[in-house]
């Protein structure tokens, strides 16, 4: 098929080169320079603009946007609205909150065209892998739309599906993204007591390779742990940081919308909150507050 | 009364203090001379030793232990016990663990001793307010020490009972020091989100008073933190860090022996480990598991 | 002064008695024609419609609103419109969640007319013993209203006050509930697990009365606790089912928001939710997934 | 190499079986006749004592017991005892705590035998996928023992090895279970979220399915929950009750004994308490409080 992908970035780049390996025609764009000649490089036709990009592209037209959740796509969507004929189709293939994607789906509909939501999973491993496609839209747009996800995904009927209307694959991801918050969690948590375990001295990277093969905990992301701790067993010179990128937080209010118990999901969010509250006012006043009932000695800041 | 303090300690020598002033002779015992001359000021007559201390009390006797809980406590009931004669008693005011005092007791019971376990709350406003005491111990031994009770409590029928046999007391305060981790987590986490609300501008000091009158979160936990943030309204200086005195953890423990979900105690006293983990394994593994799968950066540590 | 109170529910009509009692003329409005009697012989007049309301009161007028938040809130405030005049004051006494708060604010200012929010606690006690209420709005505005403030609270002075500018009140009054929730979870989860020690045969009423007196844990919500375990020490006959009315849902949605972590309080949330999702999907799932890979026995649900 | 085993349960004959299958000569013991027979039939030989069994086995014997930890570990443990010589090794393949394997190596020690731990992970698929093996131990010993490990594991040298002395391999399945515990709890949720959300209609099912290629949960676990929502979507009959065997416990205590903060792996074992819990004697008490200071009515327990 021939479509444009919208955004070349990290992801967006690696799609495009994966598509274009798989035989489809794939012109890019993004605002970089620097982005479009790499993918030029992978047989990724480039395009300097949103309107080149459509201009090149035949009727019906298929865009897929790989831009940052929120105002850039919005952006990108209206931007594209006048520039789209009836029939085109635009696939949000990013992290977009499932109801903002029901509110640009609705928004196209009004004008013909077609609006399917992507939640992709896979990250930098994609591209070689294949990815997971979580995908909600109209029944006969996602069929026509087929070829491509059958070259995303790690075989043609393997790792994605249109999972029901628009929306549903977003909201999907947005779980997928909450369990991995969990799964995480309970992954470094467990290292953690192992490694606290001096008298044993275990060996981290020994014990991830163990558990790879024929463990109930064996996973991908224990593959990718066990690398991470075979580069870097003490996690020597890496700040204890954790970011959350959003997903994360809509699986919690949506859990609690739902009046679905949800408490791992958010305790995984709340430590990665945690892990940045490093001047916890919470902590200080609970110090202050034993001071006051038993006199107990206060730990200073140090300046 | 008459009566034996032995560790006059912050706690020990209020209670010898709030004593003496209820009309009890007191001796106290302290391995510190300073503490012991500390206590003489306020009508506590000194014994320099443990054994001075038992002879200066008339059969039979009665002894209050206020000392460190573990170690320190299993030493002190081991001196005394050559020391004691048949029908004796001691009564363990500190933090013990229960289970520790059901053997202590189990060892003084061969020997014709009594024991008696007081959990004994009210930290350092227990000298002027009165004490909150949880009493374990064999019905006739604990009535026998009403006396006593009654001048430690904030009133002779208030604030005091026997709850069960002899290690009762030390469990019943085991589980109040849990719900007391609960509380000031809860006011704690409360405050923290109304600070962090930088566009109202709220002054926490301001809106503790208001709820010391009339509202549903009113308590003594609320009027000292209120105390506290009228002192000190942000916190400055103080280290975000909670130390925790192991009544939490034990509670813990005994909710899951009990098959009882704690999962607010619980969380608690996880949070104080949390304050003082600033390193957290846990964290960086996190980070350096998002960069592996995702390639997301990874933020350094400062050298 | 002179108040209209529209909504004469369990609150409203409490507070239109306790400002009548404090020398207010009081009107009050209810579509139940029971609700206005019964506040009728409490010295509250009655009007049968928001107009009849409206046009007994002289300008500036100012209403009092104890309605149900959401939807019915937003159809007394837009009903209510119409039939003001510059210069009036709307009070929403009610939980309405601050945003709402601060868009009705924002209409209301439009129009010329002053809108305050008093996020009221107290509950039935309220009318003995007074309300705690935390005020959001203009400052000139808010002291004109100091006499009503000052006879609804505990004292003139004491337990109420301008936090902030609207929207404040509410804000405050929903962590306010959030930090309820963990305490009465604390509590809860403790008495509980003294109860489950069936070998101290614990009387959990008895010692909700001794930590009222001296202890640490002292507070209104523990002498309430005490109260109900006087008259049911074993809960019988009471569900194992707990509702929410929404501030704790707003509070924890507003900590993530803000970045800051609060497991407890949001821990506290999940158990309510938990308490109420008697057939847990969750644990079906974990009980076929502990099946699926070690051959582990499921029970079956009851017919 | 020749081998006793001792314990012919699920895992027990299971693993005797691949060992047999792997070469080994290996005679079996279990009180059951019909437990001897069953294996019998896959060349492994039967001996209907203990006392059988080490007379059947060449000097210096080699025991493997996968018999249920605690008494019965210890029974056999000490049944053996005057059974052996020096020179003799037993293998704890069982789910031990990890000071119970430390106390009887010791005991071992003293009469020249040789003791060594192996947590064992694979559950019912161990047969045909090969066992996760986490040996502690004296090295030379392991090392002796090397052709069995390399038979029961996945590959002759993944998925098994020496993490360290005595009690380490136990330790590290210990952590193992709990991590399991957390990765279960968050695929559970994340699929009660997804059953939740009615207007998707989403089917569990084929999500999982979807998610086993390319995402970046896919896991083993994965694999078996996919499988149980295949054969039953609704979940139909199982009751929401989930066991915990032991090592969940462990965990979160030997977590809070290292100062190690492990939210989410305690939450899942809180979990499990819950799902039993459901005369929740917590949340009746909070269904009191509210009706106590809000006057909201309680829902009453059906008859």
């Amino acid at each position: 098929m021939e479509l444009g992908m919208v955004g070349l970035g990290k992801m967006g780049a690696n799609m495009a080169e994966r598509l274009a390996q798989g035989g489809h025609k794939v012109t890019g764009f993004d605002p970089s320079a620097d982005a479009r000649k790499a993918v030029a490089a992978k047989g990724v036709a480039g395009a300097d603009s949103l309107d080149a990009l459509v201009k090149a592209l035949p009727a019906p037209r298929v865009l897929w946007l790989m831009v940052p959740a929120g105002k850039i796509t919005d952006d990108t969507v209206n931007a594209l609205l006048p520039l789209l004929s009836k029939g085109d189709t635009v696939i949000d293939g990013g992290n977009s909150n499932y109801k903002d994607t029901m509110r640009r789906a609705a928004l196209y509909a009004e004008h013909g065209l077609g609006y399917v939501d992507s939640g992709t999973s896979g990250g930098i491993w994609g591209l070689k892998e294949g990815y997971s496609m979580m995908v909600g839209g109209d029944a006969k747009t996602v069929e026509a739309l087929r070829p491509i996800f059958a070259t995303l995904a790690p075989g043609p009927d393997q790792g994605w599906g249109r999972v029901g209307p628009v929306g549903s694959g977003h909201f999907t991801k947005m779980v997928h993204n909450g369990i991995e918050y969990g799964l995480m969690q309970a992954y470094a948590e467990g290292f953690s007591i192992l490694g606290h375990k001096q008298e044993f001295g275990l060996d981290l990277h020994q014990i991830g390779e163990i558990w790879r093969y024929g463990s109930v905990v064996r996973s991908w992301l224990l593959d990718l742990t066990t690398d991470a701790l075979g580069k870097n067993p003490t996690m020597d010179g890496i700040a204890p940081y954790v970011v959350d990128s959003g997903e994360g937080r809509w699986t919690v209010s949506e859990a609690i919308d739902l009046d679905v118990p949800a408490p791992i999901i958010t305790a995984s969010l709340i430590e990665r909150l945690r892990s940045r509250d490093t001047e916890s006012f919470t902590d200080k006043l609970l110090s202050a507050m034993r001071n006051e009932f038993g006199g107990h000695a206060i730990k200073s800041e140090p300046k």
